[in-house]
């Protein structure tokens, strides 16, 4: 464990987790959103992120106030919190993302660490080299072991009691991601921001940036708060924390309404083109469309800033929801219908549902069968290696229908796609006490063939009869030869 | 066209319409959700229903007043605008839902719709026979010829300005609720509500709902207002629009809220349960779920009953914005994703492409594909219609990836999973020009196949290759024989 970071509750790889900021005497509750402001230009005040947004974090850029006079002497001698005028956490970016912007920066590691220390910042950050997508093997290496130096000097500068950040590069290369991983979490430092993911999500590369994150989080381990750095759109939070993603930090809200658009948790809108606010936040209810189209630019940049981070705040809360009841991939699930690159990114999530499952809690609620992508969930896998622990006589029938009243068993085990087998008195647990649908899939009933297939391979002595409600040819091509099929709706005439 | 009613957009099932009420002197934009106000007992005021809310129509109940001598007598001194103080369209109940509660009531539709007439309603309704689901069809029948004669007594009373509901029963047989449309729809009656599916919604069928409203439609046709009665939770508002509901009625806000449950669009919660308010409306702003706890309980009633209109409200905003941008299937695929029952309607939803297809817009934004679901919209039907109009040459190569440039072919089209082949000068034409996920599935293969089969099918006499990005056998199961079929991953050494 961490000395910083505690985590409370999990879902899937998602987890609600405190992380103790000593210099801000403050528990910061994550999943969470960091607003960034620009200390040169604030649409929403620090005061009001607090106050009227109940932001708990934020943060602000060290290397621009390092680099402008007034900010560097007025920050040295009030301090950040008195100069922002915020009451919470803060953390402070370095300049890695102008040294990746503009080729250079002025200062070093141990220079911002220091000035970050010094202006009472809560959470700093070395100077990493975020270096982009699809670069070749051999830069990212190369550069990766500059941002391994860097968080070595890092974690050896005299910081005192402000946490510091060790971002994860590598590029797209899962290997170096998985490496880069290891070695942050080897280090005595804090907070871990998975770095240079903005122009994957720019592409709407979701699914590359689950592998990418996928790849961090394997070296990173399990108790590491991780920072998903870059990542403001609401539509993909879900996403990301159910890959393990800790912090979030957003301009976007910022940028987004500088250019009159308008964040939902299924996209984003220009002002221009919304007949209807699909929203109920305070200003969509005070304004109407044409109403906000109407007030002076300032006015309305203000507005759309207050909505974008609305919706944003309200979807860190209602994925914290989904975490305690057990849901977030059911939340997840209705998030992959926002845009086919979602999906993607789904359908990429459940290609890492080994690595989901060892976090994921043995039991939740209820498990929601809501599409065919519910049949590769991580509970879906855990069933189907859980068969291994169940006794099994000589002559079981499996069946989707009623148990077996003649003495040709020893047993009748139900099967429920996508689970497939268990016992009936199993019935009453997780997961296998699932809601699904009465109109099930191809997806599903594959996934419980695939049970079968477990099941009867490890139990070579036993003989199995299945008893299937109609299934077709390409569901039924996964039970094993020698289980004997019966077609219940063929046998009892379609009822 | 009906004289009261007009259709602006539609999308799917779904249409933005205006409804003219001329005793109200207004025109009411559908889809719309009329609040039900108990006469007795008012959680939120019609005046705030129409301030706070912008709530342009409300339901109350005549028989109540009717029966209740105190309101009776004041309803027809003052109108009932005065009275409840609400300034908008007002629709009156009859009592028929009281008559499916208690076995009787005391009026006759000719008194109730001369009261309804005389405290000023501007949308009264006959007493009709509310048949639950599932009675036997002789029932059924018996009392729909009631509910019938009863529909021509309105047709044929002194009803002035005041609109006129006809009601559409039928129980669950299909056939017989087709029936109900068609004669209701024959009459000079004004608005047509789907009656007694309250029980259906009750016990989450929501499939069974979509083929009770589909049935009703088939015989109202596209012309007729249809109101969803009873239907009052946001999660099913997008389904119900899809399939051409117009108005919906919530009692539920204040309902649920009397009994602490707090709506959303994926379901209820109750509040006891609540760690997070998953929501940003001037309630959830306001207050965390201990500070809702901690309220006295009128308070927390009526805070919760505005919560819930808040969010349904907004839904209906959503969904309106959807139809104008056609992606309403899109929000209907997202909210499939809240229950294994609402997945069950959606795949419900689907089995009515053909009759969908007659009102969906020949083009609209951009295509999503966003689920195996996807597949089986109506759009990808039209297209597979539309193969017959396209004229095809003698030796066609049909493929995933490059035109071919050698001559062994007249024309290289492009096929595109879910729509299966198009020449490559339609690629930039609705639906084709689709954002579809780099991970396809097999339902998205499967519907093109579907298409392939369906264009060799038409054109006998020409030569078809088809170079496909290595697909499975179930998916190239449907292609004809006669196609030769050329992998190009194994062409390309899987690039």
């Amino acid at each position: 464990m961490r000395e910083s970071f505690e985590v409370r509750a999990t879902d899937a790889g998602g987890r609600i987790g405190e992380l103790s900021v000593p210099r801000a005497g403050h528990t910061l509750e994550t999943p969470a959103l960091l607003p960034v402001i620009n200390p040169n230009m604030q649409t929403i005040t620090p005061r009001e992120l607090s106050s009227t947004f109940g932001a708990e974090a934020l943060i602000t850029n060290a290397y621009i106030i390092h680099s402008t006079d007034s900010l560097r002497d007025r920050s040295l001698e009030e301090g950040l919190h008195e100069m922002l005028d915020f009451p919470g956490v803060i953390m402070t970016d370095s300049g890695s993302f102008q040294l990746s912007e503009y080729g250079e920066i002025s200062v070093t590691t141990e220079e911002i660490l220091e000035f970050q220390r010094d202006i009472g910042s809560d959470i700093g950050t070395p100077v990493d080299i975020p270096t982009p997508p699809d670069v070749g093997r051999k830069r990212a290496e190369t550069e990766l072991e500059i941002t391994q130096q860097r968080l070595e000097i890092a974690a050896a500068a005299p910081t005192g009691e402000m946490l510091v950040s060790a971002p994860v590069q590598g590029s797209t290369h899962l290997k170096l991601r998985e490496r880069a991983g290891r070695h942050a979490a080897a280090t005595s430092l804090d907070v871990f921001p998975v770095g240079a993911v903005v122009p994957l999500m720019n592409e709407y590369r979701y699914d590359d940036v689950v592998d990418v994150v996928g790849a961090a989080k394997r070296g990173l381990g399990t108790d590491c708060p991780v920072h998903l750095f870059g990542a403001g759109h609401p539509m993909m939070f879900a996403l990301a924390v159910a890959m393990g993603c800790d912090l979030f930090d957003s301009a976007a809200y910022a940028l987004y309404a500088r250019d009159d658009r308008y964040l939902t948790v299924s996209g984003t809108r220009h002002l221009e083109e919304l007949e209807y606010l699909p929203c109920s936040c305070p200003v969509c209810t005070e304004y109407t469309p044409d109403e906000l189209r109407a007030l002076g630019e300032t006015e309305r940049e203000k507005n759309l800033a207050a909505h974008n981070l609305f919706v944003s705040f309200e979807e860190i809360r209602r994925i914290k929801g989904a975490i305690r009841d057990g849901n977030l991939l059911e939340l997840v699930d209705q998030r992959a219908r926002s845009h086919p690159t979602m999906l993607d990114g789904f359908r990429a999530l459940l290609d890492h549902a080994d690595q989901l499952e060892r976090t994921d809690p043995a039991s939740k609620g209820t498990f929601f069968y809501t599409s065919h992508e519910s049949a590769r969930r991580p509970e879906v896998r855990r069933h189907h290696q859980r068969l291994a622990r169940l006794s099994v006589p000589d002559r079981v029938f499996l069946t989707e229908g009623s148990a077996s009243s003649t003495d040709a068993f020893d047993v009748s085990w139900r099967v429920i796609p996508p689970f497939g087998p268990f016992p009936r008195a199993l019935s009453q647990t997780y997961p296998v006490s699932a809601e699904v649908p009465e109109r099930t899939d191809d997806a599903a009933r594959q996934a419980a063939a695939t049970g079968i297939e477990r099941l009867v391979a490890l139990n070579p002595d036993s003989e199995f009869t299945f008893g299937h409600a109609g299934w077709s040819n390409s569901a039924l091509k996964t039970v094993p030869d020698r289980v004997e099929l019966w077609d219940l709706t063929a046998r009892t005439g379609g009822d």
